[in-house]
């Protein structure tokens, strides 16, 4: 047995309330290393009289080219639980392991108190709650200034016409606004969209508004408060919901925060709200500069790094964040740079907008593992990029084995406790990456593939605009181009399989929410996606081999495919297909 | 290489900030298994252009039985890091370890931005930061009612003479107070002792107070708040810090708020201060009882459990921790059942008081691992039973091999961030547990080498009232008879020895706290700690062998030893014997 292996930690990820009563522990050991674990719980104050009351054995829920994972549910009488492994090899040594790590398997070792692992005692206040509409959610990210323009009379003066360039550069205007969005409703409520996620709508001069210059001001080339409000409204109407973007990392430069700043140096009322190592500020070369006398975004002087410790500058935006709930009934926020902002903000923020709308949703931007977020006091997901990542890598650039890229989603699968999971945002491309078409070369049925395969996962998918009807781009500003309206410049049959995917998944939510899943390589090299919950099964196939190969349909219903003249001829799959099958649904 | 054994975690007592502009970072691996393991760091925008900008060689800290401890310190510019580990393996296999897990040593995986962990920003708000005082303390713990009986008028009616008999029993009254405590701090002091621990001093019936009736008030058999102030007084005069025992968990039967439930049950304006199951609440049969409809302190009903996410209990409670401080400047909390209560009330908690007095130090009593509450914002330290559990069983119970006793203390000496670890309160008895000297079956010699492995930690060493002069006693309620005053009945060569290994701790405290720790054991099989700081050097030995064995003492300094009559002549260490020598000190 790989003793040095066997990982488990209290009060993470591997041991937390997934609902008020029921526990979930989890363990991970060596890939292929231990044929069985017991789980061994029960009241820790009960124990000294009557040892473990109970024990179960633990489900080997993931395996990864390193690890199994292994996983438990477990409810106790009196809200206090301590436990203990009892960990079989296939050689079958046998030992236990808890609080004092691996201990030889004796009765002794099991029953001296000190070798449990505690959960002290069932708090609700400190579960990690997702608001429950989350995992039922599919997005739609959209950057305003491109995406429909329903007023031309609010467009900046210098903008562009609408499709008039086959390339955005970073200072274009094409006058997208709120209008614009209110506009295409409908067609967002026929693709089946139920989100709205909206970059940045505040007042700043740029056309990506991260530079906030006025957090209580709608963007006076996007609309008005009251158009805002109208939009939230109408979307609510069509059962959506919607989503801001929070930009609280940094300020824009024309900011009056840092106008007074940039006037006082030293002697500004606002000195303390930025991180400055030295005055006067830098005035100047505020590009990309190391030399930046102030922390900023990056190396950017034009957004300068707000002092979120400082309890008037907290105060300030915490004020934002709850004056967007209370007055236009947003149901989301999305936290630009979230992990560049210290813990205790994020806490009192939670604590802020939580209490101001209960089931509301905080989704923080971070790109790497994020358990230090998701402790349930901070966020209730981040962007899922080690996703993307992986997806796109697999399916658009080929540059992963089948094994490996199920050992990723395998591993990623474990990183969150259950309740993130199911919230977790799915996306492939973003404002702030290429957009797929073009990762995947043109590749259509590739991109279809790796749509399928994203809105086949737990947690909550979106599109970014325009990827539904094949818009192409590179990295910012490319990937901003402005949404082709004219059905001529859209791909009608991706948008039609889109449609047809969305319809699915929300047909399908509950046994991808709460079914028993599998994700393999078959024999001929097929991967498998597989859902059971009861009777009910749901399964995909993706061929991402080079060579056509044949499917059984046998007893099961054809719900999708992502390309039926292209990628499938009777029972075959051909490269870059998929197929989605239901059983009993 | 043992790949399944890499272990290192972001934002945990793995990655932390030590200072403020000093990260310790830590890695863990197979024992034995790895040759070497580069740090590359630097800032992460700056890694966009010129990858990781730094790299240091890591250094094996701690083995244990199984693992062994990487550690390196990493200081960057701009406040932000990211780093990768690579790892070389004894059979040369090289790899690197980062966010996504284990990749193969490649320049692309090296210089992929997502295979980097981070540390997004230093926020000194984020920091774990313990009260600089503490490491250097030297606690003392009293249990008022059978410490020293300065005001006779004060004792129950029903007390018994002090010293009357030789087991009190669970319900006997002695009339300790805190004028005894004032009449002895000259004891105390010239001890050497430099903080007062004390057990619950609120109004309560019970002879150990942990049942509070009144927790604004101090104990009528105790004294008074004029007297406890003066106590504080005296002891800040004398440069030692005072700490009291919150008892938060739950209150006392007798108290108002639980008397106005026991009296009108659902009616009561108290019903939700409690985790009541059903009403009405159970009336009698309040000893050890699994059928109370309450959740208590364990399953005793006269120590009902308060609902501390009420935010009215949450009030109650806040607002006696600041009391305390306020009016009579008490220095720290120890903070009784600690792990039973909710995490959002101790991170009110710390702000609250540490808001008060910013170096108020908050001790939570956890019998277990306790990552989850030290991370910076709830406790400084737990009480750390791991190593009294550890030392008792090698010097007391003879149950342990000095090899196993290494691993242990090793692997607990990376539990937590160096920090917390320079604060952690370190006991071997308490009124808790039994006596040390009854532990041993009287063996002193083991008792002391114990004492001197205990004063010779990181962290802060603290003696139970009594077992300085021999004092035994099994559990409670046995290990809580009255102090022996009278000389005839102290063991003077223990209580001299005490005064030396004290007055040896504090003179050494800085190369204890700051100097480079190893323990290992010798071919001879003596116990061996060492610690250097530049020139200077600090070890120790001790014999748990059953023979008597070598020692030279060559170009080093007699500090102490554990008895010169019984455990050393020349140059040889007798079993059971420990000897403490320096060089350049």
């Amino acid at each position: 047995m790989e003793l040095s292996a066997i990982y488990h930690r209290p009060e993470s990820e591997y041991a937390y309330l997934y609902t008020k009563d029921a526990m979930h522990i989890r363990i991970r050991t060596k890939k292929d290393d231990i044929s069985c674990i017991n789980l061994h719980y029960g009241d820790s104050v009960i124990f000294h009289e009557d040892s473990y009351e109970h024990q179960v054995s633990m489900t080997k829920v993931a395996s990864d080219n390193l690890f199994d994972y292994w996983q438990a549910e477990a409810q106790v009488e009196f809200a206090r639980i301590q436990y203990i492994f009892e960990i079989e090899a296939l050689d079958h040594q046998k030992v236990l392991y808890g609080d004092r790590g691996v201990v030889e398997f004796t009765d002794e070792n099991f029953n001296f108190f000190m070798n449990g692992f505690k959960l002290p005692y069932f708090h609700e206040v400190d579960r990690c709650k997702v608001p429950e509409w989350v995992a039922s959610t599919v997005w739609y990210q959209i950057f305003p200034e491109r995406f429909a323009n329903g007023n031309p009379s609010l467009s900046p003066e210098n903008s562009l016409p609408w499709d008039s360039k086959k390339s955005p550069q970073n200072g274009d205007f094409f006058g997208g606004d709120l209008q614009g969005v209110i506009d295409k409703l409908d067609y967002l409520e026929d693709l089946g969209i139920t989100g709205l996620y909206f970059c940045p709508v505040f007042e700043a001069p740029s056309n990506h508004k991260y530079d906030t210059l006025d957090y209580f001001e709608i963007d006076k080339h996007f609309g008005d408060k009251e158009v805002f409000k109208k939009m939230v409204d109408e979307a609510h109407a069509r059962g959506m919901k919607v989503m801001l973007d929070a930009v609280f990392n940094h300020i824009g430069y024309s900011s009056p925060q840092w106008q007074d700043v940039l006037q006082n140096d030293e002697k500004s009322a606002y000195k303390d709200w930025f991180h400055i190592q030295q005055f006067p500020v830098t005035k100047d070369n505020l590009g990309n500069n190391r030399q930046l006398t102030y922390h900023a975004f990056a190396f950017q002087g034009h957004m300068p790094k707000l002092n979120t410790a400082n309890p008037e500058v907290k105060e300030y935006l915490l004020s934002i964040a709850t004056y967007w709930i209370e007055h236009f009934d947003i149901d989301a926020w999305r936290l630009d740079v979230a992990n560049e902002i210290d813990h205790q903000f994020w806490k009192d923020f939670h604590r802020a907008v939580t209490t101001q709308k209960s089931d509301l949703y905080i989704l923080g931007e971070i790109w790497h593992s994020s358990q230090p977020w998701l402790n349930g006091d901070e966020f209730h997901a981040v962007m899922n990029y080690p996703l993307s990542e992986s997806v796109k890598d697999y399916f658009l650039r080929k540059g992963l084995s089948t094994n490996r890229f199920v050992s990723d989603i395998q591993s990623q699968s474990m990183y969150y406790r259950r309740q993130v999971a199911e919230g977790m945002f799915n996306l492939l491309d973003s404002h702030d990456t290429e957009r797929i078409l073009t990762t995947a070369k043109g590749n259509i049925n590739a991109v279809k593939s790796a749509l399928a395969f994203l809105f086949l996962q737990l947690g909550t998918p979106c599109i970014y605009y325009g990827t539904e009807v094949g818009l192409t781009g590179e990295h910012d500003p490319d990937c901003r181009k402005v949404m082709p309206w004219e059905p001529a410049d859209q791909n009608l049959e991706l948008l039609n399989f889109m449609k047809e995917l969305i319809a699915l998944r929300k047909q399908h939510q509950n046994v991808i929410q709460f079914g028993e899943f599998t994700l393999s390589q078959g024999k001929d090299g097929l991967l498998r996606i597989h859902y059971s919950l009861g009777e009910t099964q749901l399964t995909a196939f993706f061929n991402q081999t080079n060579k056509s190969l044949p499917i059984s349909l046998k007893g099961k219903t054809l719900l999708s495919i992502n390309t039926k003249k292209n990628t499938i001829s009777s029972c075959t799959l051909h490269t870059d297909g998929a197929i989605i099958l239901g059983c009993n649904l």
